[in-house]
């Protein structure tokens, strides 16, 4: 064994921290995380493998969910979905998998994989394929370099199961995303098949144990009576973007997504300032005073703003106080190949990217 | 070899009799045999094996097209997708499947059989799953006798590929349906995975060489200027219901099937009268003057009048002279199990089935 051992007293902080860097989306962290510990509980510890351990010739799938996050709060995932997905895709391939692999942190995605990995005695990369959350297959680093989302299996709790190859990824997005909404518009998913030298490449190393270190982080700040807000942005090289008051939450789930966009006024230095976040799923770009202070891919955290607990989208209420923190993005999405994937364009803004630092970086740190 | 070579030449009266059978639906006749006759010309002709003749240690699968046949005679198939989709479930089952099937006698469906056949040089059995065609998967004859439709793999000319599992045959065509609406509205479609022993149990029998007989007596009545409509009525044993001129077409491509209505005034001796057709890709319930006279399960046929061309309800056009035939159903399909499947309110009527010649027999023979 390589790899430290994650028992279940460990998933609340790594739940924590995949909601900040989920970004608002990755399906909702508790049941993601109720799901991973009664699986550790039944199976034992999670053998998590730093990713630059993972061998040459392992073969590893990632293990995950695929939907809106607002309905999976209420249809509730049993675990045993996503076991089967991830078999499906072993008898696709006629091999068995080596290796569970986080599609992206964020939200019960993070949580996900230890159900899989505990299950079925598989050893978890510490790792992810985005270094955040995104709401579409064919947003992972992996992609930018040319590896295939399928063969990919799709499992819901009624029993059933699919297995897709697709012509490419966006392919894969569309008919995938078909079959998640007549699932009941969440399903289990596994994809991405890739071996050890593919993940070593394309993968964002040691984001789970960031996940560990951000949730502790938050905890150990509160005790110790620091703003806890702060510290989050500091670890992540990340700015504050403003603090303020939710004054309007518009959400839908439409076309298997939670989309929809949020409105806060200003607080404290921002009074008078008002910042929109857009999401889809994930948030996609914070406007503050008609100026894009944040955009995709950049990570745009909603915090509450006294106890620092991640704030999803689906989770955002009028009223609630919060603190909007923007956080630079692992490097390759900043690449020609990375915006063409994730850019604001192809989230239908007219603009281009700017780094968060070059947006943000005068006026709040 | 135990069956009998069809060539291409056979294809025309083949893709007529279907036609005839398959009710207004299973796809367009002309489109399915042209890609069987180009199969055909390039793989040789098509081992066409007796129902009562397949060893029980046969594996077989059907090959034919799920969507909407509104949209088929625009996305024209190529013929790949079906061979694609074929080798997916046998990719899945990790066996050889010795023999392809027909699923529905009825337009394309019946002639797609011939084309993966030809390609991948199986035999093909001479029978189907219906003795007719019907818009859902789960609508089969083997289902009444509990055989599920997944294993089933959907192919597309875009070369996406999907191995589904079901639940259960309504799950199966919920989400085969999605994917085909995905797809494009069309895709190549294997299922009913059967073993030569139950393949023996659950197939209606000689429907391929039926539809091919169909088609030669509907040329060699007209060449001798015999009534070809009432020749087709009598060899199946139905019931002429009426001669019009279609007044009225609503025809409209929703939830991935072509539904609708055609209205009819009545010519000669019914003449003052006027017949209603249902429709969802194939017919449902014929209606004369407020009264049903005909409804699924049993087969509601429009046939040219002049000709005894049978028309299927993409081509349904105003003015067309036409003649409807009502003929009785498989008997199966009139048991509890095969009308809680296919009987006419399983389609939305508020009526029970009674069978065509109670309906028709009196007034139309």
């Amino acid at each position: 064994m390589t790899g430290r051992r994650v028992g279940a007293d460990a998933l609340r902080d790594v739940a924590r921290g995949a909601a900040i860097l989920g970004t608002g989306g990755g399906g909702n962290p508790t049941i993601g995380r109720l799901l991973a510990e009664r699986a550790i509980r039944e199976h034992g510890p999670v053998e998590l493998v730093p990713l630059g351990e993972v061998p040459d010739d392992a073969l590893a799938a990632d293990a995950g969910g695929m939907g809106a996050p607002t309905v999976g709060v209420e249809k509730l995932a049993s675990g045993d979905e996503h076991v089967h997905a991830f078999r499906a895709l072993e008898g696709h391939l006629g091999r068995r998998l080596t290796h569970v692999v986080c599609g992206e942190v964020g939200g019960s995605n993070s949580l996900l994989p230890f159900v899989v990995a505990a299950h079925l005695g598989r050893p978890l990369v510490d790792a992810d394929a985005m270094g955040r959350a995104f709401p579409e297959l064919q947003m992972s680093i992996p992609a930018i370099y040319g590896v295939r989302a399928t063969p990919l299996a799709l499992a819901d709790q009624q029993g059933n199961t699919v297995v897709l190859t697709a012509a490419d990824n966006r392919w894969t997005e569309r008919i995938a995303r078909a079959i998640t909404i007549e699932m009941g518009c969440t399903a289990a998913l596994s994809s991405y098949v890739m071996d050890g030298r593919q993940l070593r490449q394309t993968m964002v190393a040691g984001t789970l144990s960031l996940c560990q270190e951000l949730g502790q982080l938050v905890v150990a700040s509160r005790a110790r009576h620091q703003d806890a807000c702060q510290r989050v942005a500091d670890r992540l090289g990340g700015h504050r973007l403003f603090d303020g008051r939710v004054v309007d939450v518009g959400r839908r789930t439409e076309t298997g997504f939670a989309r929809g966009h949020a409105a806060l006024d200003g607080l404290d230095r921002w009074s008078g300032s008002r910042l929109r976040v857009d999401f889809q799923n994930e948030h996609l770009v914070a406007v503050r005073d008609g100026e894009v202070v944040a955009a995709v891919p950049d990570l745009i955290i909603i915090l509450d703003r006294e106890t620092a607990e991640p704030i999803t989208t689906e989770e955002l209420r009028y009223g609630s106080r919060v603190t909007v923190i923007g956080a630079p993005c692992d490097p390759r999405w900043r690449s020609a190949g990375g915006l063409e994937l994730v850019g604001p364009r192809v989230f239908g803004y007219d603009f281009d990217y700017v780094p968060v630092e070059a947006l943000a970086g005068g006026t709040a740190r």
